[in-house]
């Protein structure tokens, strides 16, 4: 265990005070227009702001300087864990992603349908972005398979886009990609990184000679990459690190995922941001820190389109009050990483963050932006120092030391 | 050695300069009232307030983002000891906050008088909190005992609190408590924790079974509880690391036990500010740096008490006058910890400090506070960062590299 979490789990003790963690995906932001300001800093917040002037604020950074994270870097660092030390595979984060039920021992791998041509090598890496449909159907012609009783699932993604879960005893991730990343060459024989994984090597290689066959008549999807072998990682949760009855209310399934692998209860919720507000009214009682997660801003971000980022920014302050009136002891408002709109794209920049709690010594900030959150008290703080912050401000941390 | 003193070593160099450390206790705090000034901010101090002027000011932090620390972490911190590495057992704490004089090879226990039901199972683990007077007679019945060559010396502490001292050749630490720290179940057998405790533990056990003896007609102090056994840690002492001839000025005998555990000379002294300065001006010639310890604000904030730990506060200002008559090259103002009294305990919140010398880019603040030390140059900064930051202004550190 990280020694971070290490401290955690010895300083850490119950109390009744209730933890928020509101994340709203993507929120830091850069100027586009003439007025210097991002997409936060002009989005009018009034609720934010008003817990702006007595809370503290500060900007988070996640893996390191520079470093640009993707989501479950992002979520895991919020969560207190080093995304440095805690990583999951790329094929387990595609199965969390679309909600796939991995059970310990299974071994996940992202694929995509790809073309092979006549002399066998990848003329295109994403059989020409066949149709979701057409990926469905395909996938239904894979799934099922049993290899020396290690059962193959295949569920289609999107477009050209596959899982394959590999389910049986003594199944072993080390394992290299069968996709090689590029075209003019055939697919790669799926070789064991360690000893142990030899005989998950040849299941593998064994399960992709019979997709080969299956999709032969298929072109130009009549093959299948895979990449990224991995199993659900074993964590410590948050239960036994912070001693927390946690809670995600998330209505994208890569959130609930990653809540799952640190041992949250995920909660059935709906898609909008006033969906999961029901939610946290239903389940309050019941759990001492909830993470809500609000997707739009990230998406909007994508899309480069300020505006609309703006909006959903707006969109969560003016339904903020419902969150006030549960009175949470601490509120956290951030995001996981920055997606500027000028930028399409994830960024590197430092995620503004607010604190809200009747122990904060007042910042006496303005406006909830990046600007204001580079000088409030929180200061360029790693990601993973939110968690020990919330603890201490819930009275849920003893004193080190006497 | 933890590799930040390892280079203080490197680097440390003799020179005239005096470095007085002025640690006023849980110096930290809260606004309480609707001003929203903390202890610090509305107490009248315009002599701290002209050291802001042209010193640098900041905010420590002892152990990490949320982590409350005791006396001894704070202080640790405060002289460059990073409090995570340099750990203190409570048994040794205790000893050394009674000014027990412990030798090299000593073991010291925390303990209580408890009370034992007729099954032997304890009903109460602090004997009915005793008077101190009964506490003092029943440890003489205790004290003084010799096991298998090793002397056992029992000191009352306050009430139903002890102190026992475990003297001989050849003892170790590793042992298991003997408080179960619960009622309703018997003391516990000390365990040895490893192999070379084996005896340890044996001549404890015996003198647990023989102190059962002694006070079976004491209902309802009928045994004791011993925990935290631990040997006095051989730390590299201050003159080792930064070649200092360092001296603690300290009314209360935790803060002189915990200056002698990093080798400072202990100085006799008086119970007031006043009483400190005068040993201050008496001594001033002798040593190169000097702990000033005043224990009021803390002890006011524990208590809840604003305005009095506000009163402390003034009257340490007022009287800085005559420190400031010796002209200390490097003068630093700070607390161990916040003792906010709003909380009436530690807290995890950063420590204001004041680093004045003739080598300061002044930070131009106005009044010496929570607010204004969040702006200023020293920045929130590690604990540990002030000793390397008071040698530099004494100009006592070589320069790193050609």
């Amino acid at each position: 265990m990280q020694s971070g979490l290490a401290l955690m789990k010895e300083l850490s003790i119950t109390s009744p005070a209730k933890i928020v963690l509101l994340v709203i995906d993507g929120l830091g932001g850069l100027p586009q227009g003439e007025d210097g300001l991002t997409e936060l800093e002009t989005a009018q917040t009034p609720n934010m702001d008003a817990l702006v002037s007595t809370g503290n604020c500060g900007l988070l950074q996640t893996v390191g300087p520079g470093i640009t994270p993707g989501s479950a870097p992002g979520h895991l660092g919020l969560f207190g864990y080093d995304p440095l030390v805690y990583t999951i595979g790329r094929g387990v984060l595609e199965a969390l992603g679309m909600d796939f039920e991995l059970k310990p021992g299974d071994i996940a791998a992202r694929g995509n349908f790809c073309t092979l041509d006549e002399n066998g090598l990848i003329s295109d890496r994403r059989a020409g972005r066949i149709s979701t449909e057409d990926g469905k159907r395909l996938c239904q012609l894979l799934d099922g398979m049993e290899i020396d009783g290690v059962k193959v699932l295949v569920q289609a993604v999107k477009e050209h886009r596959l899982v394959a879960v590999f389910r049986g005893a003594d199944l072993h991730e080390e394992l290299g990609d069968a996709d090689p990343q590029q075209t003019g060459v055939p697919p790669k024989n799926v070789l064991p990184l360690k000893p142990q994984a030899g005989r998950t090597a040849l299941i593998v290689n064994q399960f992709l000679a019979q997709a080969r066959q299956r999709l032969a008549e298929h072109h130009p999807a009549n093959m299948i990459l895979l990449r990224g072998f991995s199993k659900q990682p074993a964590f410590p949760t948050m239960t036994d690190i912070y001693k927390l009855r946690s809670a995600a209310i998330a209505s994208y399934p890569m959130y609930r995922g990653l809540a799952k692998v640190v041992g949250m209860e995920v909660l059935p919720t709906g898609p909008t941001f006033t969906d999961e507000l029901t939610t946290l009214e239903q389940n309050y009682q019941k759990y001492d820190f909830f993470f809500i997660h609000v997707k739009g801003a990230d998406a909007a971000g994508e899309d480069g389109d300020f505006q609309r980022k703006v909006s959903v920014i707006e969109s969560v302050d003016m339904a903020l009050p419902i969150l006030l009136a549960f009175k949470p002891e601490v509120l956290i408002i951030t995001g996981d990483h920055s997606t500027p709109a000028a930028m399409s794209a994830h960024s590197w920049h430092p995620v503004p963050c607010l604190l809200h709690s009747a122990f904060c010594r007042p910042d006496r900030l303005g406006k909830f932006g990046e600007s204001s959150c580079r000088l409030g008290s929180l200061g360029l703080m790693p990601a993973t120092s939110l968690m020990p912050l919330a603890l201490a401000h819930g009275l849920k941390l003893t004193k080190f030391g006497a």
